[in-house]
């Protein structure tokens, strides 16, 4: 099996081949998935997990695989929650650009600027973090994940 | 517990007090969920789930209850890829405006606008069916899933 990031046969897809996400963003490698910060932090917190191996759909897996990797989206969600005290958790998995199964994963702040509206649906500017801020935000997030 | 569209104490959520989705959208009640076809039929078969008793987040719910919403889910993907010939599925739990738990699952078909783009981010006149062709839709997305 070809897990995400690993060498693996030519594959024509971006996830597999290790383009996407960067490795800098890894936030951490759990057992079904790894989760990273997503590179547009305009909704601060937005982390996205990736199966580790490919496929394209929930009904793709096995049931005991899709059990573990929602109970690892909902352990992120979890940790988002408490440390961006988001009052609400959006999840989503679209995969219309990047075929291969990735969770959004999403914390709404209170200081959203549109909080009834889904994030897709509010144009803004990306924000990029520079180097420092995006590694401390990343290890808050990994701490919480550890307890 | 208080199951939603049954009767139960007065309570603030729309779900639960039976006020959405529309008995008449209704599917097919699984397990830990029902399923209705959406009101707005722009993209044909977007389908909702929602969770039969009161959570707002995939982390308030038991492992196993979890595991068995998300088959749930899974299975209803799996049958409107069938009905509508998707090319992809679109999996998004938001709650922004119902925090009630609810799944929407959305085939993403050949003939899509903007196959590439969130459905949330694509302005569109909402589409309401007549009576009978929403009537056949519902048949129709029912018959693959009691399959």
């Amino acid at each position: 099996m070809t897990r995400a990031g690993e060498a693996g046969p030519a594959t024509a897809c971006t996830v597999c081949r290790g383009g996407w996400p960067q490795a800098a963003d890894r936030i951490a490698t759990l057992g079904e998935s790894a989760v990273y910060l997503h590179d547009d932090q305009f909704f601060p917190g937005w982390s996205v997990l990736v199966l580790r191996r490919h496929a394209t759909e929930l009904f793709e897996l096995e049931p005991d695989e899709r059990a573990r990797l929602m109970s690892e989206v909902s352990g992120v969600a979890h940790a988002l929650k408490l440390v961006f005290d988001a009052r609400k958790i959006n999840y989503a998995l679209f995969g219309n650009l990047v075929p291969h199964v990735h969770w959004h994963v999403i914390p709404r702040l209170p200081t959203d600027p549109a909080p009834l509206e889904a994030v897709f649906a509010i144009p803004h500017q990306p924000v990029r973090l520079g180097e420092v801020e995006r590694s401390d935000r990343i290890a808050g997030i990994r701490r919480h994940l550890e307890r």
